[in-house]
């Protein structure tokens, strides 16, 4: 396999638009900043690696990072956006979707995260209209291929300009032996709703679909001549800002976090991880907050992203970043908190509160992402609670997102976990339940029962289903240490594979449909010699040979 | 890879109980033929190849296509039975499983293939009790683990001996770096609904757990002590005996079926089969009934298995097993029909009339599971509409299960298509949903359109939605072998996994998450050298030397 194997320098997730190498995020005059124009204008040459020009507005993941930071930008820095348009500033050319190059040559844990960065940002701009009523528009002012066309879909509504040559397409199966893996698959027949036997059709024309016909297959909303597209893009978006219903809320800037990094770890604030490279595994903690927290959404404008809920959850998310990306040879990670409970269960209360607040509104669904990137990282997480911990309301959120709940049932210093209104039902995850509900699936009645019980002992806990395991002072060390020893020494692989399928019982989500079914049969191609091989159709695209392929159907 | 990748013989999969090596089924006098116990008692020297004796109880393909032959004939020749127990002949082993050494000779195909028709084997266990109101009991006299357990979990109620050493377990991940594949993982959370944590724990004890805990966890409903275990079993069985509703109806005998096979391909009653291996594609042509065919309840009865409905679709499940198993290098399927439309036509309004008699309830699931064994194959089907075709009713959903439908737009030769009240819902796909529905998900409201609408032609069906494309008599050849050639050029696995992300639009159920999700995982983890590869832990299963990881997590 033509693989770079080589542990590449460390990934960065923050940005800012002043840094933005590929993309505009522009705010148009004549809407009045209700609208925010977010344009892919790609620099061939400032790939992440080197070795791959990113021609023909193609990405990889430092173009895919400054989008999720505009998405998340717009959310909390622009409150007075209610549409989002999403286009090229290139001529003739939308998108062509993820660098084939860029892809041939990574290994097949970066593509298979990778994949899954993009999918997350992609899901952001759905939920971004589904819960913060800022519609996207994909102004197709060019062909959309692969990921090009991928990314229009992930937008409420798509207009590509009938020019004769504009086309949206998805030739990975026909010329790269791969699967369009983010999303694409999934949002053609379960978002579009496209018939099958079209989705077949499309998803095997590698030249793609223009003008009239991708009306009628559905694949896109409207294709007006080049002349008129301007106008169609502006009436969609006069309509858009018509209905939205948005609430107005003062803006909250987001500054870069303060990290110290070294070998060992990184320290944020609220937020530290350690490392045991020996040992393959990491420790995960997350503070309480620790002083004056505000007491109401204006004193929450006020404070802004230093207050405790974005604070630590934005640092949550890049520590959870950094572990995957950076730190695929830890397989374990011990989650633990420390620090005051009752200054956990304030915040919960002022959140909950006013959850119907526009700040307060996008502060939970930041912790809700957060979250949920924890579900879909793949690495086991064993929670543990300690004397000191404080796994409570949202907190709580960080042990039910792991694989399992250790809880020292202590002689002397007693531990205890605790719910919040936060836990009922404000962190959905993929599957649309909470964690909790999720958890008591078999008698979901528990779920109100544990609601109302307030803070839990270890005994308690351990009756009500909260923790996996509750070992005494005695047992305590010993147990956690050989629970850890035993989990690093399995295959990694075989515990991703394990994990995906036991952390999201009950319903089917597209989001769930898009992580577990098509990207699991994305993974198994690119492991497949027909796409990565030496002959392998992504190996080999650009180059003059011809793939071969082993005919085998499986 | 230490694989076999010889071309094996060429497997069948017609038995008859008086033919089983492996498994015995008894009738046990005391309960009067109400109850089948289907007894595990594998011969370890007669495995389907030579080079694995199946220990304790460990099966291959031979094995459990004994156990789908013995349900199938449970359903057709036992009306009388309302219960099955599912048990082993052997001491203090119930079944450990699919045979590790059988696994790591396999072929990736092979394992894939294998795993799918296990899964489509215990989830005809599963519709028999939801269906049929079989209900079954595995009577765990001894360990079940790996696929032994997950045999036990596709039943209804299991109880386990609680007898100091028998156990549930599934080492899979622990010892062999794969998954519970075969439905496992999945039925634990989402049938049993075993709290994530619990399952997670339970999936990672290579020894399993045993009497109390096995209970307390949910793993089994009951763990008596061993001299109370008998007693156990049949009071369970007295209950599901009382609570059972199915009706009695007359015996059908299911007689094995008459084929000629050749290298060119196989000639059945109802059914041909033709490969063209140099094209790599089938042609699988059915065909409508020629003579008289039962009118009612009763002359089905006498007519029995010769009735078109049983013979062309068991023809067909045969038909589709042999393309999976045997016929490896071949990636298109032209679906095609003839014979009388209106016989089909009158066949559909005897069954759809006499839907909730006993014995045609049980031919409508019989085709109902040939036709979810169609969008379970891994091959890309295109139906061809030509003069002469009679794709109606259930012939009808052929073609709806097909990836494209072509219908001849013909000047002289008139073609038509036409809906039943067969395709109204009497033949689910694992989503649950009809194919008529799956397929206009976008406008529910064209199911009734189309139901109601009888015989199209082809404009009219291409209107309906029914049809993907109508070339005319000019382009119709042309365009069907361009079409074929290009498909078949194509990556399998592209193919495969593509065709798996959109024929299951729309809702997910536990049979979905299985084939999707789960085995999809499975797939990739079968690929992965921490498993297959030199010194992966499936290969090196029995030997002496430790497997070794890459310990990189993906």
């Amino acid at each position: 396999m033509a693989e770079t194997n080589a542990t590449h320098e460390p990934i960065r997730f923050e940005t800012h638009p002043e840094r933005y190498v590929h993309w505009r995020l522009e705010f148009p005059a004549e809407y009045g900043g209700a609208v925010a124009r977010v344009v892919m204008d790609v620099k061939e040459e400032r790939g992440l690696r080197p070795g791959y020009p990113l021609k023909l507005n193609s990405y990889d993941l430092g173009v895919d990072i400054e989008l999720a930071d505009a998405f998340q930008r717009i959310r909390f820095e622009h409150p007075d956006v209610r549409a989002v348009i999403v286009t090229s500033g290139k001529d003739r050319i939308f998108c062509s979707g993820a660098n084939i190059y860029m892809l041939g040559s990574s290994t097949h844990g970066f593509k298979v995260n990778f994949c899954k960065f993009t999918n997350e940002t992609r899901l952001y701009l759905e939920e971004m209209s589904a819960e913060s009523s800022i519609t996207s528009l994909c102004a197709l002012n060019g062909t959309g291929s692969g990921g090009g066309y991928e990314l229009a879909i992930a937008c409420d509504e798509i207009v590509l300009a009938d020019d004769g040559s504009s086309a949206v397409s998805f030739p990975e199966a026909p010329l790269l032996a791969v699967l369009p893996g983010t999303g694409g698959l999934t949002r053609l027949v379960d978002k579009r709703k496209i018939r099958r036997d079209l989705a077949d059709a499309f998803s095997t024309i590698a030249e793609g679909v223009r003008g009239k016909r991708s009306v009628e297959w559905g694949l896109v909303d409207e294709s007006p001549p080049k002349a008129k597209f301007e106008e169609a893009v502006k009436r969609r978006v006069d309509g858009i800002l018509a209905r939205s219903k948005r609430k107005a809320f003062p803006k909250m800037t987001l500054p870069p976090l303060e990290v110290k990094r070294s070998d060992k770890g990184a320290e944020y604030k609220y937020v530290s991880v350690a490392f045991d490279p020996k040992a393959r595994t990491a420790t995960l903690t997350m503070r309480a907050p620790t002083g004056k927290e505000p007491q109401n959404p204006e004193e929450l404008a006020k404070v802004g992203a230093s207050a405790w809920a974005v604070q630590a959850f934005r640092e949550l998310d890049d520590a959870l970043l950094d572990l995957r990306f950076n730190q695929p040879l830890i397989g374990v990670v011990a989650v633990k908190t420390t620090g005051d409970a009752e200054a956990v269960l304030a915040v919960d209360a002022m959140l909950s509160k006013h959850k119907d607040d526009g700040l307060v509104r996008e502060v939970i669904l930041l912790m809700k992402r957060v979250l949920k990137r924890m579900d879909m990282t793949a690495k086991s997480f064993f929670a543990l609670a300690e004397p000191g911990s404080c796994f409570v309301g949202s907190l709580l959120e960080l042990a039910l997102a792991s694989d399992r709940i250790y809880m020292k049932d202590s002689e002397d210093d007693e531990v205890s976990v605790a719910t919040s209104p936060m836990n009922a039902g404000l962190f959905p995850m993929g599957n649309g339940l909470s964690r909790l509900h999720t958890r008591f699936l078999k008698d979901p009645t528990q779920v109100a029962r544990v609601l109302e019980q307030g803070a839990m002992t270890t005994p308690e806990a351990l009756k009500a289903g909260l923790v996996t395991f509750a070992p005494d002072d005695i047992d305590w060390d010993d147990e956690i240490r050989i629970a850890f020893e035993e989990r690093s020494a399995m295959s990694p692989d075989a515990m991703t594979g394990m994990e995906a399928n036991l952390r999201f019982a009950g319903p089917e989500t597209m989001e769930t449909k898009i992580f577990a079914r098509l990207s699991a049969w994305q993974n198994w191609i690119f492991q497949r010699p027909n796409a990565v091989g030496e002959r392998g159709a992504l190996t080999l695209y650009g180059k003059p040979e011809r793939p071969e392929f082993n005919w085998n159907r499986t």
